[in-house]
C-alpha cells in the first residue's frame, strides 16, 4: 500500500520515466495558507546539482491540481504533481537481464511478475521522493510552532561531508552518511504505549525513504550497554524537562516534551561506477556489470529534507489526532 | 490506537493490575490448530524467573474466549486472555507524586490527564507483552516454511550475557541489551517500496515493544560508512541468492528471499535499585527517589521472544497480503 | 473484519456458545464517568422476554475488563465481556446436515469450509448484538447533547406492533417490522461529500445488525417520485434550519444541523415455528424441516436499542474526527 | 476521508472547475490489460446530452498518469485524470449569498469555515462520478467472471422512463427515480457477519453515490411485512441455488451464490428550473430563488453506471480479500 497515516493520510503515485509523479493529502485542514512558492526551498534542497550527486535536474516545479483555492487549502483532497522532463529511458533498456546489485530491479521483477516499469525504477525511483517533500510542506506548517530539522552529520564514515565527498569522487566509488534528525516544540502526550509508540510511527514513515537501513532514538544503541542510572533522564520541573535525553524525548512510546532526537543510516548509492557481480538472466550465469546512466554518489547528501519531510508527516497525523 | 495490521489485525486490552489482559486477533484463517498448551512454550520464555529478571511470577496460562472450536481456529476474531493474579497494587500508591525517571508515569498522566490507571504502568505495563507472545504464537502458525528466531546477543556492553547479569546483580544496577533476529524462508515480495516496506513494517512492529530504542536491518548504521561496491550484495543465481547480506534481506523495502536479519537495542530497565533524581509534585522539587517492587535488572532477558512475536505479526500480515 | 470507526474504533468477538462475548473500544476519550450499571437501561431494551421474544434470557451482565479506573474511562483500549450462562447446545447438533433457509448456515459453513462454531449460529449470532449494544452506550456518551432515539413503528405490516405480534403468535409464523431512528442536535459538517458521507457511515454501521435489510434517509424512497421543487427542503435561517425534512438532515453527504432521520427494514425472523423446504446434505435432496430451539417470532422489537447503538457508534467516530 | 476500500483501494481529488479530476487506486493487482480506450464506453454511459440531462459535455478523454506499462497495470498506484475542458464558473459566482435547497453549499461553507472551492459545488460536485466510472471499469476487469448491471427502473414515479423525462421538461421541474442493481457470478463467502457485511459494505459504497438516499436489498422494505415461512428463501441444491431471492443473495451479511440484487432511490436533481425559497445572507431574510446554470433535469438517468462502478469497487475489495 502507497499510503501513510490515519487522518492526515498521504498518497503517492507515479513512475521515474513516467508523465508525472504526485501525491494526494487527504484530511488536510481548510484554510492554510498554500502557494506553490512555498514548496520550492525544500524541493530546492532535495534537487541534485552539487558535487557528488547526479548530473540529472527536474525543474521541479509543483503543480497544483486540487485542495487550493484562492491560496489556501479548502479541506478537499490536495493533490499536487510535478512533471517528469529529464527522462533517458534507452539508458535502462539494455539492463533488463542483469538485476543490478543492491537495487531493487529482482524484486520488483518477481513481485510483479514482470509487470513493473522497470524504467529508472519505475515507481519505486527516488525520484517519487519529490513528492514526499512536497507532502511535508504542508505537513510542516500544520504543525505549528514545531520545528523539524535534519542535517548530514556523517558520510563515508567521516565527519567532515564536504572530505568525503571529494574522496568517493576521487574513488568513483559511492558512500552513504548518518543523518540526525532533531524536532523541538512537540507537545506532551503523543504517540501510544503499544503499536502505535511514537518511535514505531516515525521509523514506520522513516523507512519509507529508499537506503535507509537503521534508526535510533536518543542513546539508541549505545544505551544497550548502559546501565539504568546513568541511562534514565531526570525529570527536573513540572513540565517534564530532563536533564540528559538518553530517551530522544520519548517515554513509554509518548513524547515527553523535550527535544525529538533521533538518526538514520542512509547506505552508499547502490548505483556505483565500480563494477561488480550480478546475476545474468541471459547468459545464466554470474558476470562483471557496470551501472550506466546519471547517478548520485553520495544520496545521503539529499537525504536530510526527505527525513524532515517523512518525519513532519508522521507527527501531523499524531499531532491531528491528539489535538482532537 | 492500540492494534496492528491490515488483514491479521492485531490489538491488546488490559492493564498491568486490571483483571485480564488479553489480545484479539482479527482476519486469522479458518482451519488452523490450536491448542492453550501450544502457546506454552513461548510464554515460558517470556517469563521471569532466571537471575535478572523480576520475582513477579504469573501463571501466564492462556484461555481461549472465542475464535476456536475443536481445536482449531474458526476464522471469526481470536480472542485470548491471561488472569493477573500476582498483584500487589500498593507497591504503587506511594510514588503518585514522583513520576519515575525512564518511565511513562509523567506522559501518561498528561496525555490522560491523570485518568490513568497508574497502577503498575497500567495499560503501559510489559505485563502486555504476554499478549503480545500469544498474538506472535498465531502468527507464526500461519507463517507456514518460515522461522523466525531472536537471540540476545549481547548484554551490559558484552557478548558474555551470563557475565553481564551476574555484573548486574552484583552493581545493583539495570542494564540493556541488544537482540539480533533472523527469518528464513521468505518469500521474494513482501513489502511495498515507501510507506509499506518491510523496513517500516517490522520497525513499526518492533517499537511496540517496551524499551526497545533502536533497530538496524543488514549492515545496518556500519553501512553508512561502507562503499557501494563493498555494500552491495552480489546476486548469485536465478533465485536472487546473494554472496553477502549488507541488506539484511531487503532490497527497495522489498524481501528478496535471503535471510531477513536485523537487530534491536533494549534500553535497560527504568526501573533500578539505584537511587535517582526526580521532579516531585508534592515538594515541588527535585529530589532523589529509590524505585521500589519487583523488577528486572535485566529485562532483555526476556525480550527476544517478545521481538519473535511482532516480527511474526508484521510478517503474517504481509504474507497475507502477498499470498492473496 | 470485525471492527468499525477509524479513530473511535470498535471490535466484537465472541460466540453464542462460547464462554464469553465481548466488545473493545479503542480511541474511547480518557475522564468519561462509566460504572457498569449504567449500561443495564439499554442493556434491558434488548433483552428478551416479553410476548414474541425468545425464553433464552441472559443475565447480561457487562464485567469491565480494561479502560476503566476508579469509576472512569482511563484512555486505553476498554473492554467489556458478557458471560454466555445460558446455553442448550444440544438444540443445534442436530441439524447440522440441514442449512436453515433465512440464516447464515450454508454460508458459514462454505465460508470458513467448515470450521466455523456452528453452535447457535457461532460468531453470526444475534448474540453478538449484547456486544453492540454496550459499545453503543459508551458512545452515546461522547456525542453530549446529542439524542439518538430508535422506536419500531410497524410490525407484520401495521403500525399496531402489539396486535401484529399476537398475530404472529397466533399464526405461529414469525414477522418483521420497521424501526425509525431519529438524532437530534448534531452539529453542522459531519460527514464527506463522498465515500464517508453521513449515510455512508450510517448504513455501514445499520447493516451490521443481522436482519435489516433496507435503510432510507428523510424521504427515502418516496424521493425517487417527488419533484426536485416539492423534494428541497427550504433553508429558514443561517443556521440552516429547513422547512421540511426530505434530505432527513444530510446535503452532499454532511449533516445540516436538522434532525437526522432515517428508517430500517427487519425481516421476519429466519427461525419460524412453520415447517420449511430446504437441502439436506445427508439425504441429498430437498426435504421440509422445522427449527427447534428458542428463538424470537418478532426479533424486531428487540432491534431499535441495536440500531441506536450502532448509529451512535457511527456518530461518535465521525463527531471525534470533526471536534479534532 | 476521500477513500474506499481495504486492499483494493480508491481514493478521488479534484473539483468541478479546477484543472482536473482523478483518481488514484492502490492495490490493483499487475497486469491486468488496460487502455484508455476501455473507459469510453462507461464514460459515455456516464455523460450528458440525451434529453433531460445538462448540456454541459465534458471530453471525458481518461489519461493515465501512472501505473500502467506496455498496456497492462504495473502493481504501482494507478492514476487516472480528467481534464475539466467546459468550465463557467461566473455562473457560480452570483449565488455566494443563497445556499441552494438541496445542495451542499450551506454545509459545505459551515464544515469548511468558508474556505471550500464553492465554484460548481467544488471536490462535492458530481463532476467527481467520472473518477468514480473510471475506478469502476478497473474494478470490474479484476471480478472476473462476474457481471455487474444496473439499470434506471422507474423515473418521476413511473416505470416508462421516457415519459417522465418528457414531462419533466414539459413542466420545468427536475424528477429522481429508482436504479435496480444485479450482480452475477459472486463466488459464496463474500462479506463478514457484522461490521463488514455485503451490505454494509456495498451501502457504503452506494451512499458515496451524490443524490441517493436510498437502499434496498433483495425483498428490502416488503420484507419488513412479511411472515418468515414466506421471507426464506428455500435452498434448493447443495451449491445453495434458493427457489425465491428474498434475501438479494446475501445471508448473514455474506454473499450466498444467489444474484446479488439491490435498488437504491435517487433523489430528483437540487437544481430545479422552479423558483423555491431560501435564505439571503445579503438581505438576512428568506427570499425567492432560481438556480443558474446548465443541469440535469434527471440525474437518474446517469446514475446507473456510477452505481455499477462503486458497487464493482465495493465487491472488488471484498473478492481481492476473499480470494487471499
Amino acid at each position: 500500500m502507497n499510503s501513510f497515516g490515519n487522518i492526515f493520510r498521504v498518497s503517492i503515485f507515479g513512475e521515474s520515466h513516467g508523465r508525472w509523479v504526485g501525491v494526494t493529502i487527504d484530511g488536510c485542514p481548510a484554510g492554510i495558507e498554500m502557494q506553490e512558492s512555498d514548496l520550492l526551498p525544500d524541493l530546492e534542497r532535495r534537487k541534485a546539482g552539487v558535487a557528488g550527486t547526479t548530473p540529472r535536474k527536474e525543474d521541479d516545479l509543483p503543480v497544483f491540481v486540487s485542495g487550493i483555492f484562492s491560496g489556501k487549502t479548502t479541506g478537499a483532497p490536495l493533490t499536487i504533481v510535478f512533471e517528469n522532463n529529464n527522462i533517458r529511458s534507452a539508458d535502462y533498456e539494455a539492463m533488463r537481464d542483469t538485476p543490478r546489485p543492491g537495487h531493487a530491479d529482482f524484486v520488483l521483477h518477481k513481485k510483479f511478475n514482470g509487470f513493473n516499469d522497470y524504467r529508472g525504477g519505475g515507481h519505486s525511483s527516488g525520484r517519487l521522493t519529490v513528492a514526499l517533500v512536497a507532502a511535508g510542506v504542508v505537513a510542516k506548517k500544520i504543525l505549528k510552532g514545531i520545528r523539524v530539522e535534519a542535517l548530514l552529520i556523517e558520510a563515508g564514515g567521516i565527519a567532515d561531508v564536504d572530505a568525503a565527498v571529494a574522496k568517493a569522487i576521487e574513488q568513483q566509488d559511492s558512500i552513504g552518511g548518518i543523518v540526525a534528525c532533531r524536532v523541538q516544540g512537540l507537545p506532551i502526550g503523543l504517540g501510544e504505549p503499544f503499536f502505535n509508540s511514537v518511535e514505531s510511527v516515525i521509523s514506520h514513515a522513516v523507512f519509507s525513504v529508499p537506503a535507509i537501513k537503521a534508526i535510533e532514538f536518543g542513546a539508541g544503541f549505545a544505551a544497550a550497554g548502559m546501565t539504568g542510572s546513568s541511562h534514565n533522564d531526570a525529570i527536573m520541573n513540572e513540565e517534564g524537562a530532563t536533564a540528559t535525553n538518553n530517551a530522544g524525548g520519548v517515554n513509554g512510546g509518548i513524547t515527553n516534551g523535550n527535544e525529538l532526537y533521533f538518526r538514520v543510516a542512509v547506505k552508499p548509492t547502490s548505483s556505483t561506477p565500480q563494477t561488480q557481480n550480478t546475476w545474468n538472466n541471459a547468459t545464466q550465469s554470474v558476470a562483471p556489470f557496470a551501472v550506466k546512466g546519471r547517478h548520485d554518489l553520495c544520496i545521503a547528501l539529499r537525504v536530510p529534507v526527505v527525513i524532515e519531510a517523512v518525519t513532519a508527516l508522521a507527527l501531523a497525523d499524531l499531532y491531528m489526532l491528539h489535538t482532537k
